[in-house]
């Protein structure tokens, strides 16, 4: 096996035969963009790249694969952060893209549903919904790129979980092809069924292992009436623990979005993006980000409620400071500051990031100690958390020591400072991977550190639906 | 192998040794209570009921059960509708009880969740959370005996779906002992974890076949501080439908649920109940039973929405007349006119009952078409529906004809009106069991009419996972 070039022709000419000239290619220029992450971390090889035009084609195609042991690495948006939908080194896989299968084949009103196939792109499906009176209250950094199939499949997280749930919460259906070939469908949006165990839920978060999602039923919601978003200055993380349950208990269903942002990441976006500006004129440890929602127009039920709610606790000290943007290109502003955190930090020199996860209420301590532990142990460094509190969910984020080069930093003090991090989340009972995945990026740290019962448990599902391995090959687990 | 003895006498010496004296017992008298299901349905054999102290103890039981081949019969509150608990009829089973695990492990008011074992009984947890200010939201007829191992193994489901989602919305994670007596813990409760697809719903709702769960962490809701319940008259399936949607529409959150009961079932628990009164003074074709529920006492804004939402229906035509419970003792007296019609369509005659769902959409329009159909098909028995409208999910019932003797008509009419009643739901997209299960009851008939894809699946996961059909043999899916 060399360069992008076939072993078996055959195959090439078979898949060229059933898919066409827009369903299959091996020209090398044409599969290289698709071959690294976006993140450029990792770059692999394969013999073609597919974009069927239709679940059955898919379907003839894993048949066909599976014949000729060619895996299959599906990839939605290339968007993803731990190399998930990046091809590995043998070159004996192809890339899957269901680009082409991105039409809605139904949208229902009344049980607030749509079902459309894998390749649509997030922000067309918000769009789209948008269009009928509904929103898809699922969002995220890389909604331009990011598919419905990625998003299923690596149970995606974003900036709306905290009221709305991951991935999973918004799936009521699903339509994938097995790595036999077999087209399991259960599109039906039944609320209630209960017949075996829920497959739909093993396909979710399996990172392209068991099966390509091929189409998904999904829950919508009426609208966003009005929409509040709040800059919060605070001394603290602690601060920021003790606001969040206050906002929880006085904001309710209303509290959509909670997260925390520490005083040094503001100030690396507003060196990054020249036109921000603060939005409080005092500098503070921690800033926090919260947005609640109504689906009535003018609700100014809810203005008052929140306005209550921040000088309760402005009285109790659980704020310094706060605004509220004044509109909706002020509230925009807002979420731009934190959306732009890890490009700002990147600017900054090399950093190793972490998608950590501990229990909600342990949160607040783990960053201020985890933050002390490594920043004592790796001298220099300079560590950061920043992200989702009202999930426990944070981006342990730690930075190269000024000047230091990227790529030896990386080969070298990263690795070790990533173990030394992921040691600590884990006897803290937290997660290595919160809502990334493990893609390849993160296969051999999750054996070693992983519940090896879990595990066990994986391995053996992975064995008993797809025995040879032809679907997304050492990811998620060890191949 | 004869009447409940042992073929292998060691087993019970040593699962005698190993559990104590109120771990284990093969004595028929002791184990006879268990052996039939509450409906009386089934009957099976057993060689031992076990009722370990703690996890460790199961673990050890159940490697002795792989090791001399003694399948394993996991028994919540035998509350099931479905013979999933109740032992085959090989004799070399014994039922496991965890009657002795259902202390409460943990509380955590911040993060609002409780860590209990797998035998605490439903009631228990109610009244548990209550002295701390919470509610669980799920609730159902068996609440009495019904267990949280066994809620979670069934994915149960109850009146508070339509807000609240089955027990499977409920489980934050799980302790569970495998088929090899390994034990999965998922028990930490992190809101995001994507280490891998998740184990713990491949857990919930498998009826133990794959593993026995032995501790549940769950979440928990403030208490309800005001609760509104509505008894409404209506003219048809198709007004309950459209009410439903006004009152999704206008009651928001705060519907919690909505329940929908016809004429000739009120009648039955009306003369079953000699205490209880109808709820309005004129007779109409259907009747709604729907709760609103707000976590603030005396929410007066609650009874100007409620009343609201009713006088609009009222003008619009949804509903003929409508009476709203003066006080809790009146709410009780409501819900029990639903709770009873079980009991009260029992104590008329023999009856088919089927647990299914359709698209939520399509239910009023099943629902009338499908006791048209049913009674054109099988003359003189009346079919009626009640239940969840709001899920999708009613339960179907198909009397037998006047004077019909039990006995036969069981064995043969009965037989042939459920292969009907399933075939037509199946042909609606629906499902053959919305929340009781497959148990022994529907396995012939899963096999029959579930998707082969599916059934391949699961099947495919079974072998995996219990490779020598140690947990609950015949259950769900054929031995």
């Amino acid at each position: 096996m060399t360069d992008a070039t076939l072993q078996d022709p055959d195959f090439a000419q078979t898949a060229h035969a059933l898919l066409g000239d827009r369903g299959f290619t091996s020209d090398p220029d044409l599969l290289d963009p698709w071959l690294t992450d976006w993140r450029g971390r990792y770059t692999g090889r394969a013999c073609g790249l597919a974009s069927p035009a239709n679940t059955q084609e898919l379907a003839t195609l894993v048949k066909l694969c599976g014949k000729q042991g060619v895996a299959i690495v599906p990839q939605g948006g290339n968007s993803g952060m731990v190399g998930g939908a990046t091809p590995g080194r043998s070159g004996n896989e192809i890339i899957l893209s269901l680009r082409r299968m991105n039409a809605v084949r139904s949208f229902d009103p009344e049980s607030k549903t749509i079902t459309c196939e894998a390749g649509m792109v997030l922000q067309t499906l918000h769009e789209t919904v948008e269009t009928k009176g509904m929103r898809f209250p699922l969002t995220l950094g890389g909604k331009g790129s990011a598919t419905v199939g990625g998003l299923v499949s690596t149970n995606a997280g974003g900036t709306q979980v905290l009221r709305h749930g991951t991935m999973r919460a918004q799936v009521l259906g699903l339509e994938a092809v097995l790595a036999d070939g077999s087209v399991l469908d259960t599109l039906t949006p039944l609320k209630k069924d209960n017949r075996g165990f829920d497959l739909k839920q093993l396909l979710i978060g399996s990172e392209g292992t068991l099966g390509v999602v091929t189409a998904a039923t999904l829950r919508l919601l009426p609208q966003i009436g009005t929409r509040i978003v709040v800059w919060a200055g605070l001394d603290s993380i602690q601060s920021a623990r003790r606001l969040l349950l206050h906002c929880e208990e006085r904001g309710k269903d209303a509290l959509e979005g909670f997260e925390v942002i520490p005083s040094h990441s503001l100030d690396a976006v507003l060196d990054h993006l020249p036109a921000a500006r603060a939005p409080l004129a005092d500098r503070h440890a921690w800033y926090a980000l919260i947005e609640l929602v109504s689906d009535r127009a003018n609700d100014t039920g809810l203005a008052h409620l929140t306005e209550g709610m921040l000088a309760e606790a402005l009285d109790k000290g659980l704020l310094a400071d706060a605004t509220i943007a004044a509109n909706e290109t002020q509230a925009e502003a807002f979420w731009l500051l934190r959306d732009s955190i890890s490009a700002a930090e990147r600017a900054i020199g090399p950093a190793m990031q972490h998608d950590i996860s501990v229990p909600v209420d342990r949160m607040a301590d783990f960053v201020e100690q985890a933050i002390e532990i490594v920043e004592r142990k790796f001298p220099r460094c300079e560590a950061i958390a920043f992200g989702h509190l009202g999930d426990g969910n944070v981006h342990f984020h730690v930075l190269a020591p000024p000047g230091a080069d990227r790529a030896s930093w990386e080969a070298q003090d990263a690795k070790e400072i990533s173990a030394f991090v992921y040691d600590l989340v884990t006897q803290w009972g937290g997660s290595i991977s919160a809502e990334h995945g493990i893609g390849q990026d993160k296969v051999a740290i999750f054996e070693q550190l992983g519940d090896p019962i879990a595990l066990n448990v994986l391995h053996k599902v992975k064995q008993a639906l797809d025995p040879d391995g032809l679907l997304n090959p050492g990811k998620l687990l060890k191949a």
